[in-house]
């Protein structure tokens, strides 16, 4: 932490910590408020351009009605993928949920740690062979091969510090646990 | 395939089939246009909200310069996880994600079968106890316990062909791979 005044009040890096520790409070006395249930419903419009909308969810013991309106996000592809750009490509979206929880979780334990934040930015490469989606070629997966993530990551605490949160973040984050370690997917299909 | 009469293009679904089965044949011939590497960039704005943009990619033997401008994605959170509803979550995100993929897989891989699809719908829950990111209870991990994905489809084509498409395209599609089985991640960072 720096050597100035901290902030009287306790928000930081835009989080109100006295929020953040009344929420822990609040899970650890009744651990069953920390069941959550998030939701997306899409739906195809035509070639690669699909939309998907997102409102809802449950979580802390109940349905969630905080939010006013819905979110409605749109995917495509790119001309030699077939598609018209209506949007990022589903694996793009990926590399953005990725990056997303990975600052968001630096964000709030920066704000955990007493760490003021001026800039976390990052850059994502995901390598694919397409032969592999496409079914001409074993030999490949699907999926990117790998994701390389590069943050640059600045406030009023030294270098290690800095670092100690990330590695923090990267340890509790969602989407990274997801991406990295896989989670069990059911479909069903319904026809008429 | 219904009885009615092929449509005398190449378009099905939106999807064109001539461009498809030309671009197959090229990378067939030449599979080192099967190489590609998709990003993106993201950057903190303030508490959960986070941005992404994304343009630029390399695909079929060079940098695409195909799209005319970028698209920005917005991130967030809602009031219970600490957030002011600036976007999805992350989590909501991958979600989105996995939709998209397995949509545009279905759509593909039907207009490939000759099958003119007339509805794709889907809906997804994952299953999130956030003991396990906020770091009160290993016994729970950071990401979805698991992710349930139930979709409508429509076309002209009987049942078991419909569903041998959406089982295809989930034989096939880049991010249903990554979700179920993972990827490797680096993370890197520079604090200066």
């Amino acid at each position: 932490m720096s050597t100035t005044a901290a902030p009287a009040d306790t928000i930081r890096n835009g989080v109100d910590t006295g929020v953040m520790y009344a929420t822990l409070d609040a899970i650890k006395a009744q651990p069953e408020l920390g069941t959550f249930q998030f939701r997306a419903k899409n739906r195809w419009i035509g070639g690669a351009h699909n939309q998907t909308t997102i409102q809802n969810f449950y979580g802390a013991g109940q349905e969630d009605t905080s939010r006013a309106h819905e979110f409605t996000i749109d995917a495509g592809e790119p001309a030699i993928l077939l598609g018209t750009d209506t949007g990022p490509n589903p694996a793009e979206y990926l590399l953005h949920a990725l990056a997303a929880c990975l600052t968001t979780s630096i964000v709030y334990v920066a704000a955990a740690r007493g760490v003021e934040l001026t800039e976390v930015e990052s850059t994502l490469e995901g390598d694919m062979d397409v032969q592999g989606a496409l079914g001409l070629n074993d030999d490949y997966r699907n999926g990117f091969e790998q994701i390389r993530v590069s943050f640059t990551v600045k406030g009023d605490a030294p270098e290690e510090k800095l670092r100690g949160i990330v590695a923090r973040a990267q340890l509790r984050s969602a989407v990274f646990d997801m991406v990295t370690n896989g989670v069990p997917v059911s479909v069903d299909v319904t026809t008429d």
